[in-house]
């Protein structure tokens, strides 16, 4: 997608050939820096200090930590500590645990290809990426379109949480893309955006990407969304996932649970949008099996901005001395999900829809 | 309530016999100040800007607010004026309106006294109000003790949102006064701390408080309240209100209603606080009905916090240029609430549970 008119994904190969560029998103959406990864450890750290985040965009970034440490050492002990190092940068996304895979698949038993076998698989993983997601997009516009029929003349109230948009994948993003999608076909769509604490994510990297595509939306705090449901002003939720559990149950940013139950309260249909690599087939469901991250607690007492002169500062918000607990994740069960939306389609979340749509699962 | 060993309560009249302090909230926790008020138009802007907040603290500010109204005009002109200026700073705390029309009532027709009888009802107000939030502390306390005795050895978890405390009112607060009594009672509480964007009051006002008693607590997003409700980590919730409906429809702080529907949804009792004035026995329901205050954007794109050399800094948190909204209250129906806690005892959320403890209503 394009900032300023030019066009940007969140990973790519440089020119050299082996270094890898990302969006350091830990400094969006205050100044727009790309920083590079040459090492294994450079990729992991980017991952557990998000500054490279979403689920998609874990999985891409992992691949690429594996070239990085296969160029250094193409030996199968630098393949096992690789995938173990990047393994343990994130708990709940699983396309980091399918990207690793993937990967391992992909590099073979040894040989001086490794390195090439390992640069191509990566790269292929961010082509598939984007495809899905623009699918992803295909499909989900479809159930905007509806709401718009539904609205008549009025426009489209979306409500979303979190990133989930192509900040988070390498492009066009999960929840994000059937919004993208909407709006360029000249739907007239408009976006409610979480600002998502503890780290912000919807009032700092969602409304940025919104803003510089020129979709219309608003940032609300997360504790609004229930109050504007209540009042029919908003038509329809879309939000990204971490993972999936085969019985439709979602693990997402912590605070999606919430909007479920306020949405299945209030008859605002819930969609969820992800590609196939956030399903996790091995687990029967996801409530209570899928780990929840627990992150600092300074996220939540201290938060990085904007002074009056522009230059950034972290400042504590909270009462000192009082201690704070950062769960990252929750989960939202089947029963409060509209709909799943796949690279495949559109389907019930449930254990019959995903497979309905994966028939090679069955 | 002590804050380093001295007691204070959130508003009082100095020693020269007119003027009224106040602790100046906006500051907190990152300064204790007081504020002096000496005249309608201070205590006007210390209601419209929070530095003082909390639907009894505000009915009481009112109060003096006539008080100093009167003292400068007794006329009925002034008192008009005084009256009309007053409830037009926050529309959704019933207890303003109660407290004007209990001003109007006590300070008759005319005459010298006039003042007098102002100040009289003013601290009346006051004490009836301290009163009534040890009452619902006793009362609380009991449910409490219940989730104690039903605990075992363990300690109980209770999640609040927002500032209910006594800096929300004269002195124990609402839905606080049951967890200061518990807890003074010897009972192991943990109270989780939703830190209640946009404004934080639980981070900044709800924290401090319990810090400066000694309950243990943690601060927690707002996002976190139902993972900790899904994974078994809330024996109850307490709330307050700012205006309760006569079916036991309930506004309060924005995200209340988000609370309720995963208390609801995960089986966790869900009490809310409040004293007789802030029953607004002229609607028959609260949802749709009871007006919600639009607040500035800024609060939500805004924040104060302190710098590492402890100076106060206000910083910019969102992408520039994208708007924000911010309503501050929502309605939780009835239906959610487990019970209502007044002074006058525990009952169901409903025109029948309001009705018995309010006979004379009958």
């Amino acid at each position: 997608m394009r900032i300023g008119g030019r066009p940007y994904r969140t990973i790519w190969l440089n020119e050299d050939g082996w270094s890898v560029d990302i969006i350091d998103q830990t400094l969006l959406p205050h100044r727009l820096e790309i920083r590079r990864l040459t090492s294994l450890a450079e990729a992991a750290e980017a991952i557990k200090t998000m500054r490279v985040r979403g689920a998609p965009l874990i999985g891409a970034t992992a691949a690429y930590g594996v070239c990085l440490a296969l160029r250094a050492d193409a030996s199968d002990r630098a393949l096992d500590e690789a995938t173990a190092t990047l393994a343990a940068t994130r708990p709940t996304a699983i396309n980091l645990r399918w990207a690793l895979d993937e990967m391992r698949a992909a590099v073979g038993l040894s040989g001086s290809e490794r390195v090439a076998r390992a640069y191509a698989r990566a790269a292929a993983i961010c082509e598939e990426d984007v495809a899905s997601c623009r699918q992803i997009g295909a499909h989900g516009a479809g159930l905007i379109r509806a709401a718009a029929d539904k609205a008549g003349k009025r426009r489209v109230n979306i409500l979303t949480h979190c990133n989930a948009g192509w900040l988070a994948c390498v492009d066009w993003g999960t929840a994000l893309s059937p919004i993208y999608t909407a709006h360029d076909a000249g739907l007239d769509v408009h976006v409610w955006v979480d600002e998502t604490r503890p780290r912000n994510q919807g009032a700092s990297l969602t409304a940025f990407e919104l803003g510089a595509h020129g979709v219309p939306h608003t940032i609300i705090a997360d504790n609004a969304g229930g109050h504007l449901m209540q009042s029919g002003q908003v038509d329809l939720c879309i939000v990204g996932a971490d993972r999936a559990a085969a019985n439709g149950d979602i693990a997402n940013k912590i605070g999606t649970y919430l909007k479920a139950l306020a949405a299945h309260d209030t008859g605002v249909p819930f969609y969820v949008a992800f590609p196939h690599s956030t399903i996790d087939w091995t687990l029967d469901v996801g409530l209570g099996r899928i780990p929840i991250e627990e992150r600092t607690s300074e996220e939540v007492t201290r938060i990085t901005g904007r002074l009056a002169d522009g230059t950034l500062a972290s400042v504590d918000i909270s009462a000192p001395g009082s201690p704070a607990a950062n769960p990252a994740f929750d989960v939202t069960p089947a029963r409060l999900i509209t709909s799943l939306i796949t690279e495949r389609g559109v389907a019930p979340a449930s254990r019959e829809g995903l497979l309905d749509l994966y028939q090679e699962r069955k």
